[in-house]
């Protein structure tokens, strides 16, 4: 008899099995006022991780970390007058303080370009001050209609990176440098994400900025997810705050500015891109767990034995629990761990001992098999730097299958309602085929050059557009 | 000619001198939203080294991190009575979202042990489930009449833990193993902050709790300022949301809970407990810069050796970092880091490249004197410990001299009101006198026992009392 599914299988229900696995695996519970989310120990030790490692890419590029005000006076937002009409629909508006009524209305922060500018305005004196390069780790706050756990929730954490330079070329080149050097490095080589790098049309621009690179991923069901954006915010804010330097020549100038961020949808996109209908599967490098020792039964000599494998392994430099919870099924621990995407369990229970071995179950490939327990130290860490290549090469190949080559708007929106990507010459494709895939639900993602790389204009020739429905 | 000094001295108005620091130090800025704080990257750099320690030392006592809504459902508030009666008058509420009116008015949270509890009710089941031990770092709002950065402001950072338990006992000694083992071993440890713990008297117990544990500083003014609390909430939260657990008899019972924060108030403390008039004085184990190695002139010569030294340091473990902006007048640089308290500045100029030395100035104990310079990478890290030993010690002395033990209420008030503490006897004072107390500013900071324990109860006996004028 077959066993009952613990998830509704992702062929049945895609956004039904995003539901059920981050209610199961124990990531994340809805808030009580709506679109806001409780990111429970599990998924908040993946949060962790993540942010531990961007931080130190973050830094080295030479970035500082502060903290702004979550309060913004609302008359800051009007002074950027793309900004406010991007912003203005989502805002979070506190009207009382304090038992009282307050004389100006100030919003939660939906973004900290104004505020930042604020204060780069007072800092930034002469070119030696230049760049100024700042980020912080903080929640916002966008009013979220369609709500959905770590993908849209009207409060989110993230990194907001801002940055000021005394050149249009140097905050370009910055804005680029994150993009690829810190974001996408940061994906491909830790989350084991396919990401496509390229840059947002016009229309999807951030609001405020003169450009905004983008990193797209294809999630399990084809549907396309924002992973991050870096945007060249130009003079846009510097004209609206006032933000000017001493130039060396001695003439006051307007810097020029960048903006970045990436967020807790990440997680949301961990799920997406790498989970199965056994649930999550964490990548080796960011997994808080990498392997889980389980003592299949309360037997002293399998308890001694389950601690002094987990202690050789922590010795051998991998991140390993020990789960001797004996009290609770082990049939139930096995699933429980499958569901969190653990990548390795090592099973041992009293015939294991007697031929020396353990159960290895490899969660990203799949499958188990007995190893002898005296190897476990030197396998390991080769094992979960193999599973972490091969998500990638999963994620890269359905990516690859999933897209295809085509000419018209018509094709374009078919290709992305059948649950794929479509590749079509931006020449092909225009402002007006853009407005036109709109209609049935489908976007640009991005724009590449032909050779792969991010190109320098919308209308470079040879541009491609890679188009797809979104999250 | 004495030069102007660059912070108004602590002896002519210590509240000023606080804020040149500060300001001058550029630790924060106010924000433009009245009692908000930005803080500047040096200030947000001490954050982070407070933040990595304590986090590692609240794990270590077996707690997870978890994330909670910034926003609570109004009604949320109102159900533990004691609770809403101390938190409304401070409340900023946020009436708007998504440009419409909300049904129900939310509150950004003051402090969560509302929202906290509404998923303990759901995630507690059974004794297996406990202790239940969560931490969250987050930004708090609790709206001030009176802002002073740091210290009072109405955003601030800081960790709030919830831990839900079986028994009475087992929440009681949690609380206390936060107070000792991780609150006040890592102020005396890393923040050299002499401090003394005590227990609050029911008057300024938190609001829903059953017991207030406290650590008090005395700050260079002689003023008290509360560092951290634990607090014992006995059934109080757990009565109000039904945080329930099935007992080993098969019993439905009500679970015991702790609760406890420290804040971006410790920056405030640092300031106050260690600083002089010429600034900051960082504690070593603290400081994200323990060493400064100032190049004199920007010489080929001495910008080589002040790298190689930096190099020499950095791989004795030490935290270095190399001062070689010779286009700023090395006086202006000096002055700057002394103010920012880094504790040992290693000034090179070409006159000690030819004796192969350096000056030496520790900023803690003050002085200079030249070092060789191949004695410097054994040299420094047994001066910074002891630089670390002698700043508690000194914050201990201060203590001792400024407290004067007294008999009557009058005395107390008196003592406090020359910049001192006063222990009483809560025999010879008790509720009354303590109110008495308040109508001369003065307050009680908290209960001790004889022993110098934290005492069980408000009137056990010997109970002694600290009484101060505080922040």
């Amino acid at each position: 008899m077959a066993k009952a599914p613990v998830l509704t299988p992702q062929a049945e229900d895609f956004p039904r099995w995003y539901q059920d696995l981050i209610n199961k695996a124990e990531l994340a519970d809805n808030g009580p006022v709506r679109g806001t989310m409780v990111i429970r120990p599990y998924g908040y030790g993946l949060w962790e991780r993540m942010q531990q490692d961007m931080d130190a890419r973050i830094k080295a590029v030479g970035v500082q970390n502060a903290y702004f005000p979550l309060f913004i006076p609302q008359s800051y937002l009007t002074r950027e007058a793309e900004h406010v009409e991007g912003f203005a629909p989502e805002l979070a508006v506190v009207t009382h303080g304090g038992g009282k009524k307050l004389e100006e209305p100030v919003v939660v922060r939906p973004t900290s370009e104004t505020i930042i500018n604020e204060y780069f305005s007072k800092w930034v004196q002469s070119y030696r001050d230049l760049p100024l390069l700042i980020n912080q780790w903080a929640n916002v706050v966008r009013w979220e209609l369609r709500p959905r756990l770590f993908l849209r929730t009207s409060e989110f954490l993230w990194q907001e990176g801002h940055t000021a330079h005394a050149t249009y070329e140097d905050a370009r080149d910055f804005a680029a440098r994150i993009h690829r050097h810190v974001y996408a490095d940061f994906m491909e080589n830790v989350l084991a994400m396919d990401v496509v790098l390229g840059r947002k049309t016009a229309k999807e621009r951030f609001a405020g900025a003169i450009n905004t690179l983008t990193l797209e991923g294809m999630m399990g069901d084809g549907k396309a997810l924002q992973l991050g954006t870096s945007h060249e915010l130009g003079q846009n804010f510097a004209r609206a705050f006032n933000t000017q330097f001493l130039s060396k020549d001695g003439t006051q100038e307007l810097v020029w500015q960048t903006s970045w961020g990436s967020t807790t949808r990440m997680i949301g996109a961990l799920v997406m891109m790498h989970g199965d209908d056994n649930g999550l599967r964490v990548p080796p490098r960011l997994a808080p767990v990498q392997a889980v020792v389980l003592a299949i039964k309360g037997d002293e000599a399998v308890l001694a034995k389950v601690r002094e494998i987990g202690d050789r392994l922590a010795a051998a430099g991998v991140r390993v629990q020990v789960d001797d919870r004996t009290d609770t099924p082990f049939g139930r621990r096995a699933v429980d761990w499958e569901l969190k995407g653990v990548p390795v369990r090592i099973e041992v229970g009293p015939r294991d001992l007697e031929g020396g071995t353990a159960m290895v179950a490899r969660r990203i490939p799949g499958g188990k098999e007995p190893v002898r327990l005296d190897l476990l130290p030197d396998l390991l860490p080769k094992v979960l730097e193999e599973d972490q290549a091969l998500l990638l090469r999963q994620a890269r190949e359905r990516r690859e299958a999933r897209t295809s080559d085509v000419r018209t708007v018509q094709e374009a929106a078919e290709a992305a309602a059948a649950g794929g990507w479509a590749r079509i010459r931006w020449a092909d494709l225009g402002p007006e085929g853009e407005a036109a895939l709109a209609e049935q639900a489908a976007t640009v993602r991005c724009l590449v050059a032909e050779d792969g790389s991010v190109p320098d204009a919308d209308d470079a020739p040879g541009n491609v557009a890679f188009v797809a429905r979104a999250y």
